[in-house]
């Protein structure tokens, strides 16, 4: 089944869960209201709540349930985007201007706490106390991701495995708990949610490792901004690490580093951008994804053999295509 | 029993919910544990486990149940007050100096973000549902407030039903709940419980009048800053509301707020708040605190005759006099 036919044959549950959203995020005070929609209208892939969906055929399927689960973990990846607009000063995203572009940072500030603290009392009205723990224990460690970022901001030493936990805690945490919760809620047994988890968990990275991959590769059009993006803001990803190892390339793309950091006026980062793309780093990150994506399929091996895996299996093929 | 024997005699337990709380924010990541540990030395009352200690009381005290609900309290309310320096843009804070200013505005906001969710993780503890749900309804309501404060900074036409909404989500309901919490965790009848819960949320809302009285007629070493930092920010209390409505003092009230507005360098606001002081607003604002407290007494009068009940009463009544 192509991607475009799950996303179809879904579309009702899927529009259950928009609504909802949308619901939920509604408030009695206009302005809260308005920067919420304005961001649920931005859309996105929605990739989190298909994944509580489909795991969530593993037990007891129940939109009532699943939604309890989808729309908070769906609200929480808004809200750190929110807060992230902010740190990154960036005006837009998915080409709409951003919460703090078009207010400002205190309202986004206070906007992504809101939308974090709605998505709680999603959550909250499902009576299994260990799926709130998760939760938290979860945004607890996508917290200290984001600050890592922020700390290895220009760090041109850092490790790759360093650059690995920080993507495990940025991204694939909350896609791994979105197939573990959305089995967990529904009641399916343990070794079920398990291998979820890990199907979560490997895809997550994969998909990070391939979006870092895009702002380096991809064009302007599919990106929504020139490359580069995450090197402009000092984010030092996978690709640009392996090419910092790289002996004949290794001084020039300091250089370039330098340069950006230390610029005071618009950024250009198309030199840097250039030479990290003619580096060995864009296939030995390609590789690791494509490993990673080899082990999340490996991780649905355990589960039954009902139609949501099958789908699982697609996307997880699906995000390891470029698309560059 | 005066305030201080009390916090003597509830010093050991007091102490545990300190030490918990330095354990809970200590993070792998040394940013994190610096900026957090940073705050909880700057100290407080600490007013929101004392609420909730006492109130467990009411119920089978357990200092293992009662700290599960006390540090997160305690720590949603320095994650607000982190969130605050932000947007208020102050440099010190209780004589400290914020962590927006020790660091900056991006790390004070993933700092606020980080305390957040561990605070949930400690609450999550709790096999308790009804708590998780009635906490995170609290965030919601207190994020709305937060968002009512920026919308009505300025805003001279407000009425007092809108500055009592926007302290009662602000700060009373926080309040309100460290008492309720208490003696639901500790699974006191819910008549108490409701009892407990009016009584916070009186004293809540008499806490703030008396806070903004004082950063009107304290002085600069009571306040830690210059008097009328509240009209400095644009935030319009209750007394200068009041003030507003004298038939003698608006015009020149209204210029004088005008003038702070359209500054754009350091603002002074002595001229604004010596009007306020000549006010009859001040005489107003004390007593319709002083209604809340009465309030918050009777609350008391449904509670069983433990020593906890007095303590409560002798903290509302202390919270009633003034320091200026």
């Amino acid at each position: 089944m192509k991607l475009m036919q799950l996303y179809a044959a879904m579309k009702s549950d899927l529009q259950a869960i928009e609504d909802q959203m949308a619901q939920t995020v509604t408030s009695d005070l206009p302005i809260l209201s308005e920067t919420s929609l304005h961001l649920l209208k931005a859309g996105g892939k929605r990739i989190r709540p298909v994944f509580v969906l489909l795991s969530g055929k593993f037990g007891t399927y129940s939109m009532d349930t699943l939604k309890r689960v989808a729309v908070p973990l769906e609200l929480i990846h808004m809200a750190t985007l929110v807060h992230d607009d902010v740190i990154d000063d960036a005006d837009t995203r998915r080409g709409q201007l951003t919460v703090k572009s078009k207010w400002d940072n205190r309202i986004a500030m206070f906007t992504g706490d809101y939308i974090y603290a709605k998505a709680l009392t999603v959550i909250t009205e499902l009576d299994k106390p260990r799926i709130h723990q998760i939760l938290s224990g979860s945004i607890v460690q996508m917290c200290i991701g984001e600050m890592e970022q922020i700390r290895d901001f220009f760090n041109v030493e850092q490790s790759v495995r360093n650059y690995l936990r920080r993507i495990r805690r940025k991204t694939a945490l909350l896609i791994a708990i979105s197939c573990q919760l959305g089995a967990m809620a529904t009641d399916a047994p343990a070794r079920i949610t398990h291998a979820l988890y890990r199907f979560g968990y490997n895809v997550g990275m994969a998909f990070q490792i391939g979006d870092d991959l895009l702002d380096l590769c991809g064009t302007e059009k599919a990106i929504g901004k020139p490359p580069g993006n995450d090197l402009r803001q000092g984010n030092i990803t996978l690709p640009v690490l392996y090419a910092l190892q790289e002996e004949g390339l290794r001084e020039q793309l300091l250089k370039e580093i330098g340069l950006i950091r230390d610029n005071e006026g618009p950024v250009n980062s198309a030199a840097a951008v250039k030479l990290v793309r003619s580096s060995r780093g864009i296939k030995i990150a390609e590789e690791l994804a494509d490993r990673y994506i080899a082990k999340a399929l490996k991780a649905l091996d355990r589960l039954p053999n009902i139609p949501a895996k099958r789908n699982l299996a697609d996307i997880a093929r699906f995000i390891a295509k470029r698309s560059y």
